[in-house]
Parts: C-alpha cells; structure tokens; sequence
C-alpha cells in the first residue's frame, strides 16, 4: 500500500468548535496505517508556502482532546487569498513534503483556495486529493443543511438576546444588536431563540436577504415601540439598501477592506451608532441603545452546542474516510435526512468554492422583519440543551389610593 | 406585635443576579409573621410616585425561585435620579400604604436617593425603615469587599477576552475591547483572568483609576506588538486624561446625559472607535478591530457565579432581618473576613450613599497597564467553578525543505 502524508490547515474566521474538526481528522487518519505523517500548516495558506508545518502526528491523544474544546483556530488562521501564482507555490510545496492529501478546514473563501489547488495538481498530474471541510458561522455554505461553527454561534447570540431582552424590559427603551453576517441572515435569525413570552424581543429583525430601507426600519420601530413600550432589534451586519450597497457604507466612513475585496463590517461599532443615531434624531424616545456583538460570537468561552461540537467532530473525520476510500477531491457536506438525522457527503468542490447560500424565502416572514415557524423548527435541533428560560413575577396589582 | 407593609424597589443598571436579592427579602419576608403584605414597585422609585405596586405576598416560592435565575431587575429599574420633592412625593406614597420599610436593590445612586428618603422620614417622624441592598456590576460601593453583580460580569468579561485572545491568537492583529465601568477598573482589571499561558492577553488593561495618554497608549502597544506579534487591550469605558475628561468625549460627539448628569458611555461603539482608528493611523499593522461589549456583560443568559448567585440572595435576607431586629436605616455590606468567609452588616446609609469606591493601589501594576497578584487573589474566590482551560498543540515544527 502506497504511503500517505497528509497535510491540515484552518481558514477564515474562527469558530467555537474548528479545532473538534482538526482533531476529527487527526484522530480518523491515526487508524490508517497508510498514513505516515498528518502535517498541520500554521496560519492557513501562509503557513503552507512559507512552510511553517507541525508533525500532529506527534501530538497525543488527550492533549487532542483538550484543544478540541479550544474555540477558534489552534493551528492560526488567515485571510490570505490565494491566485493561481500562489496555489503553484503551494502546490510545489506540498510536493516538496510528498502530501497526498490536504485537508482544508473553511468557508467559502477557502473552499475556492482549495478548487485552484485542485485543478492545478491535476493539471501537473501530480496525485493530490484536497477536502474541503465546512466551517463557518454564517451558516452561508451551499448544499449543508448547516455549518459547524453556525450552532454554537447561534446559542450565543440567542443568550445574549435573552438577556439584552430582560435589561430593555428593566429599562425600556430602543437596542439595536448588530449581529455577524455578511451574505445570509442565519445568524441574526438566531436571535429569536430566546424568547420566552409573547411580547419578548428581539421584536424585529433585519437580515442582508431583504432591502433595507431607513424610512420603514422607523416605521416598523414607532409601530412596536407604541404596542410595547420598548424595542428590541436585532440587526444583520450586512444589511444593505436596494442598489446593493452596504447601510455601514456612509459618506465619509474609512472601512477597511480585506484580499477578498470584503468591506470590514466587524470590529467597529459604525452600523450600531449610525442605525441608534438615525432613530435617535427621528424619533422622540428618551433611551436608545446599540451594541455590536462582534468577535465574542464566534470565539466566547464556555457557550457552545453539544451538537455542534460532534458533528464538526465527525465532519473532520468522514473526510479522512473520504479521501482514503477514493481518489476525488471534495468538499464534505452536512445533510439533513428525516426528522433530525445527519448524513455527511462528498461534493464538487465547484459546488461549495466561492459560492453563497442565503436564507430561503419561507425562513422569512412576508413583513420581511421577522423569521418563520419552519425556521425555528429548522434551528431548534442544531442548538443542544435547551436554552435556560426566563421567567416573570406573577403577582397581582395592588390597588391605588 | 405591630403588623408591618414593606416595600421592595430596584434602581439603576440590572445585573445577572439582582433577582436573587429580591427573592431573598421576600422568602426571607414570609418567615416574619408580623410581615402582613410585601409589595414591589415597579420601575424603582418612579413606580412608587405612579403608585405602580404588584403584591408580591402572593408569588409562589417555586416562581419566585424560577424568576431568581433570570437576569435583569424582574421589578423593572428606572434611571430617576429622585429631588427633595420627589421624595416628599415617595413618603406621602408610603404613608398612604402604610409602609414601614422600604428595601431597595441598587447602587450608589439608589443608596443616595434612600438617604433623602430617610432624612424627609424622620423629619415628619414618620417611623420608617431604609435598608439599601448592594448591587452593581462596577463594584464600586464604598466599604463592601465587593458588591453582587460584579462576580457574574467580571466572569462573562474573562470568558470573553479568553474566547478573543483565541481568536487574536489565529488572526494576529491588535484587538480593542472596550469593558463597562465609569469610574471604577474592577470589571475591566477581571478581563485577566481568563489567561491561560504566559503569553496569552488581554495584554494590557486602562482603567478610570490611571490617566490615560494617547501616546503611551501607542507605545504600550508598540512594544507588545513587537513582542507578540499581536497585541489584546481591554479598556474601561470609563478612561480620562490627565483633567478627568472622559477619553470618549471627543469633539464632535453626541453622547447623552442621564438624570445624574453622567455621559452615555455604554450602547455606543464610540470610544472602541475612536481607539482603533487612532492606532490604524499611528501604527503600520493590518489587522486593528474593536468591539464595545455593551449590555451584554450584565445580562448574559447563563453566565453567572454560584457565589455571586448566593451571596445576592443570603445580602437580601439579612437585609430583612436587619430590619426587623432593629429600627435603623442602613445599607446592608459584604465583608470579607479570613481567606474567603463573608460576614453582612449594616452601616449607615450616608457612608455609602453617592460615594464610589475605586479599585485600590496595590490591585494596579507600577506600570498603570496591568493588575497585580493581590488582585487575582481578591477575584479569584468571587467567580465559581474555574473557568475552562484553554489548550495548544504541542507538536514539533517540521523541517523545511
């Protein structure tokens, strides 16, 4: 039997359970005895064309363990996006290690890297199999049913909601949480999960899948603002205006972008202050609020979903029985089958890389500022253990004098 | 035995636990029989002017114990900053319900407005009691060792710079997060305690208690950086210059004031903002992000102490017993005594009222950037179970070819 190196690296944003996915591989390619070397690159791409590997296969099993339950990326991460000159190089370098098969831990970015890197082994006839395997919390991969990453995400955002609604019933009064989101809604969406009673907030919800227009987003405020005394609001960071163009992209604003061509829309508090600003100016309300939760969603310590962490587990480790089983490259996906069962898959590489999957039509409610029945019913199995529920004094009014 | 209506307020900004405190007096309440009714004013002292009371007699205890667990004053809080006037108003209020002790929930500002609330009663030699019950997630109450609240945020604050240092870690860079706490560092100094390996940040702290100065600010960072090669701050909402201006308040800026004449420093992404954009301009380095925790850090679904959780109920019954046992008016305190014990006094209402404690000397680095020993030995009993452990991979580097 022919020997094996493998090679392993994370791209792109962190997420509470990436390192569940690495160690499934690890753990996975251990029992095949074909594999003599599980390389890990540092950093992504980067480490692999400046060679900055670790031997994994050297780590041991419950220091493995540990790590996995280590939120965000423990082999570094980049944001480094590779054109064809850079994929040689680091097709000449997995040459150079005598790599067989890489495993490529990302979102759609990544998967894109790794489509490149694919076709250029292939065209230099050099025996590379590259996987793809899912991560990203947005949740905007196409053909998985969901993303790792994305469950335990939502469970913070859904916390934090809970929480934020409780504080504006103490003190009423307009919050908006700007939540992470470029592309797809999904996380935003989220922020419903923490509703208890019938008029618990978030009560309105803006997501990058449908226009945002100024004037109805203060409509929309002014109408439940009079029904219940306060507002919570949960806003998507990628909302944008009907021509397409980001809300947080003002006259005037100095908005990074990254090698992706993005727009920077975390790590800066820009839309919850311009959107706090905007109703603060239109509208007569004593105490308006905005937070933008930014990077504790997707790296907070000690809140994620049990879920979550097995199937990025098992996602990591089906790709190894993929590679080994054939010769295709790939992307592994998360399919749902039945009530809740998950069936994990090899596809295209062509099918996932660069691609955006947004919220389908009936998750959203037709007002467009809301989520729909099938969307919780969608959501409620990816979060684990139920989320704690609040409760309210039930005491009766006394009586004025 | 005289029978006795009391009355149960909370003031000012919820906290994760301030709901132990309320379910603390009442069960406490039930077990004196001359106790004949407990009523709660809702939204604080703007509810006893409205006369907006619930009788609280009449809560179930199995409620009342659901209802502790939910974060945020279950009574609702209000922002009023009560006048001589206004409190004629509260103690004609009081007087018509025939109430003889009024227990509020709530911070220096709460314990001020009990204090005019006091004096008015005993001028009119109405014979009332005013017993202020500890509450603040700044931990800034002067004489108690630490007030309820604080625990539960300063852990969310560690779990959340330890989750951001991960993230930091696989995306170097410079990280601003920007911690709650307007004239004290405690909050922001517990952003520590989540650190794992020598290496590993926030890895430098600014605190309202030290001037802050832009340019040693730049230079901390530069030297970090250049040590790590990525640098995490937390910073207090809270940080002025050499004139005690608040570092937020720069030109330009349209923050609010409250009753209290204080600057809206939290609900807006400002100072995080102002910080990064200085240090984009300043310093050649990629990646700068910031993020402004917000109203998560008081809020957050199921992130609190067990100690913080006990401690704010057993302040709530000796709040009670203290009134019934005596005729004083007084804030009941936390104090530690020996390694970790905690004796509940009564002190006068004038001691704590309007005053603000500051975090003490020996608890700030020589440097001004950074806490010291002392300090994590005065937290760490304060914060429950141990935070989860964060781990690395240890393989060794492979040999570049």
């Amino acid at each position: 039997m022919r020997q094996s190196n493998i090679l392993i690296a994370q791209g792109g944003g962190p997420t509470a359970v990436i390192n569940q996915s690495m160690v499934g591989i690890i753990l996975e390619a251990k029992r095949h005895s074909q594999i003599t070397s599980i390389y890990g690159a540092l950093h992504g791409v980067t480490g692999i064309i400046n060679q900055n590997f670790i031997n994994l296969t050297l780590e041991t099993d419950s220091n493995l363990e540990r790590v996995a339950l280590t939120p965000c990326s423990a082999l570094g991460s980049t944001r480094d996006k590779p054109d064809l000159s850079y994929c040689r190089e680091i097709l000449k370098v997995l040459k150079a290690h005598d790599i067989d098969s890489f495993f490529y831990i990302g979102g759609n970015d990544s998967s894109d890297s790794l489509r490149i890197i694919a076709n250029e082994a292939k065209k230099s006839a050099y025996p590379l199999r590259c996987i793809h395997i899912p991560k990203t919390i947005d949740n905007d991969l196409m053909i998985n049913d969901h993303t790792p990453g994305f469950p335990s995400a939502a469970k913070f955002v859904a916390n934090a909601f809970s929480g934020i609604n409780q504080d504006n019933r103490a003190l009423p009064g307009i919050y908006v949480g700007v939540v992470m989101g470029r592309d797809a809604g999904f996380l935003t969406a989220a922020s419903t999960f923490g509703k208890t009673f019938e008029d618990d907030g978030p009560h309105l919800i803006y997501l990058p899948e449908r226009d945002f227009e100024l004037n109805n987003f203060l409509q929309d405020i002014k109408i439940t603002y009079q029904k219940f005394g306060r507002c919570v609001i949960a806003v998507s960071e990628g909302i944008r205006n009907s021509q397409g163009i980001p809300i947080v992209t003002t006259p005037g604003s100095k908005l990074e972008k990254d090698a992706h061509g993005n727009v920077q829309l975390s790590g800066t508090g820009a839309l919850a202050d311009l959107l706090t600003n905007y109703i603060k100016t239109n509208l007569n309300v004593n105490r308006v609020r905005g937070d933008t939760f930014g990077y504790l969603q997707r790296s907070f310590l000690g809140c994620v979903s049990e879920i979550d962490q097995r199937e990025a587990r098992e996602v990591g480790a089906k790709a190894v029985e993929f590679a080994m089983s054939s010769y295709s490259d790939g992307s592994v996906t998360i399919n749902r089958v039945n009530e809740y069962n998950i069936e994990y898959r090899l596809n295209k590489l062509e099918d996932i890389a660069g691609k955006t999957k947004k919220m389908p039509d009936f998750f959203i409610s037709r007002s467009g500022n809301n989520i729909t029945e099938p969307f919780r019913k969608y959501l409620e199995p990816l979060l684990g253990k139920p989320l704690p529920k609040t409760s309210r004094l039930e005491a009766p009014i006394v009586k004025k004098l």
